[in-house]
């Protein structure tokens, strides 16, 4: 969520920087938007973040100037973030950042992700999870089909979390790279073509 | 947009209604989510509507309550509305609604899109619009080729709409049916499988 700087406007308001609101998995995201931009531009592949799902509840339409959005709430996300086409393949994927040293937690997934992801698998898409852990600088490509089996054991009365070495061991890491940061595309050429 | 209807909050605020604000399209775009719905259910296809972008510029932080945008403007949309995968292809349309009874006007169709459905057609995606003739109870599926080739046309000073007839000819009538009610997936096993 790229938003830019605003101005207080009360007491209980404050300005959206960058780094603010919504700072856990920020660097990440402008990380694999930068990718995104470099992968659209070089025409290898057009994949885009969608759009913050938001519950608009009043709206004010000022005479000569654009309609501002007076009350909005945030919504729970039904579906991944990321989706597109590469090589006239579907892609879809959810990013995450993590500051937990030993495991990916599922604090942050919700059941309906898990849902559309396990649909994607089934109509034949490429579906993954990018986890940044951020204490340890590591990126991983984490096929679905892992997180859907630690899901699946969790709800089985299980870890409520990926252990780190199931992710070193069944993931793939992302090196960093200066134009491509989070370069998934290198694995995703690895895993299916 | 299926807005909640909210409370007034000053004289120049309006709440939102189902067939308020962005009237243009609402029934159509409604007619599609309900179709997408349906496709989702039977596990036909995975196609969702992106969220609207919304540029957020201050959030309220009321103490044990969610967060409250409080100002926040309309973006530009940078791609087209609605993407998903079915039948392991990936898919890609806008829709849109028009009161003209003689031709598509290129008015709500904007430089960004068509540099989007022209990617996503090289990349090897089915890529289309969905345009409803709303007087004349008509709705086609229109490839984005004939849209593209239009849009080139009035891009060398030609008429800046697709003529009904062309629609008639190149394009395909979308039957309404009670569950699918825009069932455009049968348009594409025409077309590609």
């Amino acid at each position: 969520m790229n938003y830019p700087n605003g101005s207080r406007v009360g007491p209980k308001s404050r300005p959206i920087f960058k780094q603010g609101y919504g700072n856990r998995g920020m660097t990440l995201e402008n990380d694999i938007n930068d990718t995104n931009k470099f992968y659209l531009e070089t025409d290898r592949a057009v994949i885009h973040k969608k759009p913050t799902p938001i519950q608009i509840v009043n709206v004010d339409y000022p005479k000569r100037s654009a309609a501002v959005i007076k009350e909005a709430y945030f919504k729970q996300a039904s579906t991944t973030d990321y989706n597109g086409i590469y090589k006239e393949k579907y892609i879809d994927f959810e990013a995450k950042e993590t500051k937990n040293t030993t495991s990916f937690p599922f604090a942050n997934i919700h059941a309906h992700q898990i849902k559309h992801m396990e649909k994607v698998i089934s109509h034949g898409g490429v579906c993954f999870i990018i986890i940044r852990f951020s204490k340890l600088d590591k990126t991983y490509y984490v096929p679905a089909e892992i997180l859907l089996q630690s899901w699946q054991i969790s709800l089985s009365g299980g870890r409520k979390s990926i252990p780190y070495r199931l992710i070193q061991e069944k993931g793939f890491l992302i090196p960093f790279q200066y134009q491509a940061k989070v370069n998934y595309l290198d694995i995703i050429d690895h895993l299916y073509f």
